[in-house]
Formats: structure tokens, C-alpha cells, sequence
């Protein structure tokens, strides 16, 4: 009996779940430490692989850094903006996403909370690709909330508001809840909803 | 003439001024960087010190954070709450403290915009004397905003408020704008003009 090569599209797609992991680990270290925290060699040791097959799945530590950024998103749209699709566009919509939010933050998803609040901070005064991938998914998450917001102004559940400035705001208010529930401040989920009561209403 | 070795208050005092020189300094690069960013090596080499006079005043990386950390504290007090407290208490002086946390941020005191945005979020999932120091600071800031939105509201400039969740909602905005002046997008200092008037009136 020999031992044959494993066929190339099951080792495709064992690189692609060994990928799925490394990145889905290097997510809550980045939530903790920041993306800057990540290093190929601590991966491997977390995770009880080579070195050096972490370095052949990313090449460097930008592309890891990438890569962790994108799991993140799609860890967040599945948390989320995908469950909150049930509910009816506008502000009921808008609530289901602060709902899912404020768990997202609070269970929390990533060991150290929300991604986003631990990594633009570091790489808002980094040019890069970095910095451009968090930029444009925080600018997805703004044109998602404020998009929200014009649908209820324009079926009249809300008087007119700011699309955009109720966005900045909803988003601003979510971010420091973040920051007071790892500080242990007392209540950050109900001051959330209480913001965004009076807001939409 | 012999050299005679410098008087013990002249010594203690140049000691004081490169300790607020090294920290000043130490404020600009966790602005940036993170207090994690620091290190007794790279701020002599930045300051042509040697590394051995740094390490004689700040004896572990610890102590050079809560130093910094202290230094950030009173340049923001000079920058932002002093000149404020020039306007009446009340909707006033939140309009001058708004109008000075913009300029703080814009112009901006430390290089990468504001210290705290740039650091709880690096520290605030890291129990420490750190973490309680710039919970410490968050607090004040927080407690400052509260006590002149409870004066708006007793003195009758404006209709009730809960002073906790306003004071809570400025500074969201406040710490929001400093991440998109940070990626560059457009007129973050006119959204929290808009939000702070919409709350106060």
C-alpha cells in the first residue's frame, strides 16, 4: 500500500480552513492587543502549528493583517447585519441592529470586544492598506445605519433627520458603549438604547 | 578654579525638566502609537539622551506610562478645560469646552490627535495601574460635562436632561470626530456643532 499525495483540492481546502483559523484567532488578539500585536511566530505557538507553515499561508505581516480583517467583517456580518435583515427596514431595523450590537459588544464576540474600536484608533494615523480596508468598512457600516435612518424618514415614522449626522451618532454612542463595558462602567447597552430612543423618536 | 558639582536644587530641577521633556514627548508617540509603543530606548534616541539617564528617571516602562499619562493629563487641562472655564457654567462653557476639544484635536496638541481615543481602547481590556489612570482621567472629563449640563438644566437654560447621558453622548461625538478628522473625512467639527446644539436646545 502506498501513501499517496492528498489530492490538490483537498489540500486547497485544508489550507483554506487552517487559513479560517489563524485569522479567526488573530481577530480576538487584535481585539485585545491591536492588529499591530500579531505576529506570525505567536500564531503558530497559539495554535500549536509551524512557524513556517503560518508563513507560507501569509507571506507577511500585512497580508495576515488583511486577511484578519476581512474574517473579522464577515464575523460581524453573520453576528450582526445578517440576523437584523429580519426585521423590517427603518427603525425597526435600526433597533435590531443596535440589539445585536450592543451583544455583539457584550458577550463579547471577540475576546476584547468590538474589532473596529480596538484597531482605527491604532491605524487612523497610519497610511496603508490597513488603515484603507478599516476605512472602508467603517464607511459600509455608516452608509448600512444611515441608509436605515432615510428609510424611516422617508416612510414618516420619524420626523426629518440628518441621515448622515444620526449615523455619525448612532455609531459614535455604540463605540463608547464599547469602551465603558471594558472600563465595567455601569449600564453602557441601556444608555445605548436610551440614545437611540430619543433619536428616532 | 575647580569645577564644582552642581547645587543638589539645580541638579533636582533640570531632572524635572527633562522628565517633562521626555514625557511631553512620550505623549506625542502614544498618540500615535500607544503607551505600548514607548520605550526607554527609543525616547533617548529620539531626545539625544543616553538610555542609561532616561532609564536613572523612569525606572520601568510602567512608570514612564503613568508619567506620560499624568503629562497628557495636564496639557489637555491647559489646551481644553482651563481656557474654557472663562465662559459662564452651563450651555456655555459646553460650547467653549466643544469649541477647544475641536481645536485640540484639529490643530492637534499631540501628534496623532487625541490621547485618550489613541489609549483606552489599547488598555481598557488590561487590569493595571495604566487602565485606572486613564479610567481615572475618562471620568473627570465625564463628571466635568455632567456637572455643566446639570447647571443648563437647573438654571433653566435648557428643558430637563439626564446630565450622565449627555455627558455621555458629547463625549462619543467628541471621541467619533477624533477618529474621522484621524481617516480625513469631511467637517467632522461642524457634526459635533450640530449634535451638541441639537442636545442643548
Amino acid at each position: 500500500m502506498t501513501t499517496e499525495p492528498m489530492p490538490v483540492d483537498q489540500r486547497l481546502a485544508r489550507g483554506a480552513r487552517t487559513r479560517r483559523a489563524i485569522t479567526r484567532h488573530a481577530a480576538d488578539v487584535a481585539s485585545l492587543e491591536g492588529l499591530n500585536g500579531l505576529s506570525l511566530g505567536r500564531l503558530a505557538t497559539d495554535l500549536g502549528l509551524s512557524k513556517s507553515g503560518v508563513a507560507t499561508l501569509f507571506r507577511t505581516k500585512e497580508q495576515l493583517q488583511l486577511a484578519t480583517v476581512e474574517t473579522a467583517r464577515e464575523a460581524f456580518l453573520d453576528a450582526v447585519v445578517r440576523p437584523a435583515s429580519d426585521a423590517p427596514p427603518g427603525a425597526a431595523r435600526l433597533r435590531a441592529l443596535t440589539e445585536r450590537w450592543i451583544s455583539y459588544a457584550e458577550q463579547p464576540l471577540f475576546t476584547g470586544g468590538c474589532f473596529w474600536a480596538a484597531n482605527l484608533p491604532e491605524f487612523d494615523s497610519r497610511p496603508g492598506p490597513v488603515r484603507d480596508a478599516l476605512r472602508r468598512q467603517r464607511q459600509a457600516w455608516l452608509d448600512l445605519l444611515a441608509g436605515q435612518v432615510r428609510h424611516a424618514v422617508d416612510t414618516g415614522e420619524t420626523t426629518y433627520l440628518d441621515a448622515d449626522l444620526v449615523a455619525f451618532q448612532i455609531d459614535a454612542v455604540l463605540t463608547a458603549a464599547n469602551t465603558a463595558m471594558r472600563l465595567g462602567e455601569p449600564h453602557p447597552g441601556d444608555k445605548v438604547r436610551r440614545v437611540i430612543h430619543g433619536l428616532l423618536t
